[in-house]
């Protein structure tokens, strides 16, 4: 796997322009920001050429789901399709709320996306599979995630990364299985978020590679978040935010590619 | 105090809807999860319907207080209404803006509310009481606060409770005083949209005994900031905030129970 | 350098009144209420004329950006004009959105406006120099930034702060450089964002001494960055702000006073 984009990205410290989620928001920009990417956000419609313009790629995050921001989802990932740059979408709660569901399939059909990033109940949603989604999270069902995360990808045309305790990158035929993490992401609401956009800053160094930077994106938060972890036995939400922001900047490519777990499929 | 609702709701890990304010959404979010809650947050009235229906207690907190945010809340206070799920108001600044306390008090009359969480000059506000707010601060005022907080749940039919140094629970007439707690929570403006929620979390787990369920829910809160200041003398805002949400995941219900100090009247 | 103005506004606890960055929000909140004054956040237009009344001093940020939020921006500004409540204005990515600067120069020609503090980027396009703001950055260009920023000063009748490594404070005559602070600013998005709010606050408790009160708020901020570093040769974002927020709570005038690198010009 081609770890060494990380060196890359802190190197060229690509612009992500970000739809964002309003509960997310501040986490996700200094995630983006530790990492060694340039976060911008903007709510604004009239400026979202000029935004799209300065960026090198686009993460779209439907927790910020009014109608309003809805028509300015729109706007940005057509402007970013028109410009060239790699689209990310965030179908937030997709699996539990229908009007969801619909928006954001209305949204697929109108732009082009290059990476769909959900949990399980989100991409089961999407892939049109039985699943039971709970609030936000990811909720439980029977199926074979591969075969959802495949089917979802098959029918969007896009990479799809299923994230969970495993994160399943596909892009319909072709699947990662990266093994790394820490449930502790599961106690960050911020978690999601902020790998969707980190997906969008591998991509804006790799636009032509979008599989290859998905899959790098994943394994590098995943491991990412095992040091935040470290060797402590019991660590509560608080102390794993401040320590994961924390190694976004410290951590070195050396220590990422320790224990690199992950399987082709 | 039946303070074993704690596990329950860690056990049932119930849906908490939130209208939330947009100064401290990320931090109410992180405090309902590590609890073992699962927020969920919404800005759109058109998926409030579903939105309701997947959850099992709403919060309506009126940090967000846009001309759209007001009819939102009264779309999702009233879907609450029908669909029997219990509703917590947080008056923000009604205490020191006459706009806010006339919009509360008319989403009062239109909205079956369980319980009011707000700081003196809030609850004061409400009641008609004598206070001198000090920005969104509790300020200071004449008069008696339980008998400040017994006419508010008096005149509004509901469960008050009035959070500060000593926090007072009232249905009007049954009134328990809780000693415990940290001038910290002061220190850290999410302190009290946290709290509000939370209570909501508790009312999902025991919608029958919303009184219990709220002066539990206000215990185990200022228990758990005692627990985040352990014994050090000097701590910063930055610090505690970090230690509230390790303990909100980590404390034990043994842990809590030590130190209850509360009075019944 | 009339440092006292510190313990002047820890006992005076000044409410400042904030259209905010909806992506720092939280982060200027808690930022404020530590050092010792008391934030209040508004997006409501109705309740404008009321907020500012109760309110010392007002930060108007223009990453809020949508339209409603520009209409709101203006409103305040004059309200509190018209109550002779200084005005700081933080004129978020100027640099580098020319529909922003547009909108940016109208509002400093419909409000009078007491200080502007911005990054080099933003400054930059404001006084009409040569500049290549990156994305929100503040990117990099010709010319001598002291001129810049007494360009931008003599242009719109104001104090500038132009921050960055070395934080600039002119009139368009006086100049004073602060070489206080930490690389660690950058690292954490906020940075800026809460310096405007702090200004705000020392112009609350000085409104007479603009000038004065602002290279105090800047060389009081970059202090306290110094401190919350402490010795440590390798801290992370994460750990940064939590030691930021402790510090402007817990750092007394005289650890603050030790130190103090600045010059005058």
């Amino acid at each position: 796997m081609q770890l060494s984009l990380l060196n890359q990205l802190r190197q060229e410290n690509p612009v992500v322009l970000n739809i964002s989620n309003f509960v997310t928001v501040q986490d996700v920009a200094n995630g983006l920001n530790a990492l060694g990417a340039s976060p911008i956000m903007s709510e604004e419609i009239n400026e979202t050429k000029e935004m799209v313009h300065i960026s090198d790629a686009v993460a779209l995050n439907l927790g910020a789901f009014s109608e309003e921001q809805v028509k300015h989802i729109r706007k940005m990932g057509q402007e970013a399709n028109r410009a060239f740059k790699p689209v990310v979408l965030d179908p937030v709660a997709v699996g539990a709320i229908d009007y969801r569901l619909q928006v954001a399939k209305e949204l697929l059909d109108e732009i082009d996306v290059a990476v769909i990033r959900g949990n399980a109940g989100e991409i089961a949603a999407l892939a049109g599979a039985d699943w039971t989604s709970k609030g936000i999270d990811a909720g439980q069902g029977q199926g074979d995630l591969v075969e959802i995360a495949q089917q979802a990808a098959q029918k969007f045309h896009t990479i799809v990364l299923l994230s969970g305790a495993d994160d399943i990158i596909t892009d319909g035929k072709r699947v990662t299985i990266v093994h790394n993490g820490t449930p502790l992401f599961a106690a960050h609401v911020g978690s999601g978020d902020m790998l969707s956009s980190i997906v969008a800053a591998f991509c804006a160094v790799d636009p032509a590679g979008v599989y290859e930077a998905t899959r790098v994106a994943a394994t590098v938060f995943a491991r990412i978040g095992e040091l935040a972890v470290g060797d402590q036995s019991t660590m509560g939400p608080g102390t794993f935010t401040v320590n994961l922001l924390d190694q976004l900047q410290l951590a070195q490519l050396e220590q990422i590619k320790q224990n690199i777990k992950f399987e082709e499929a």
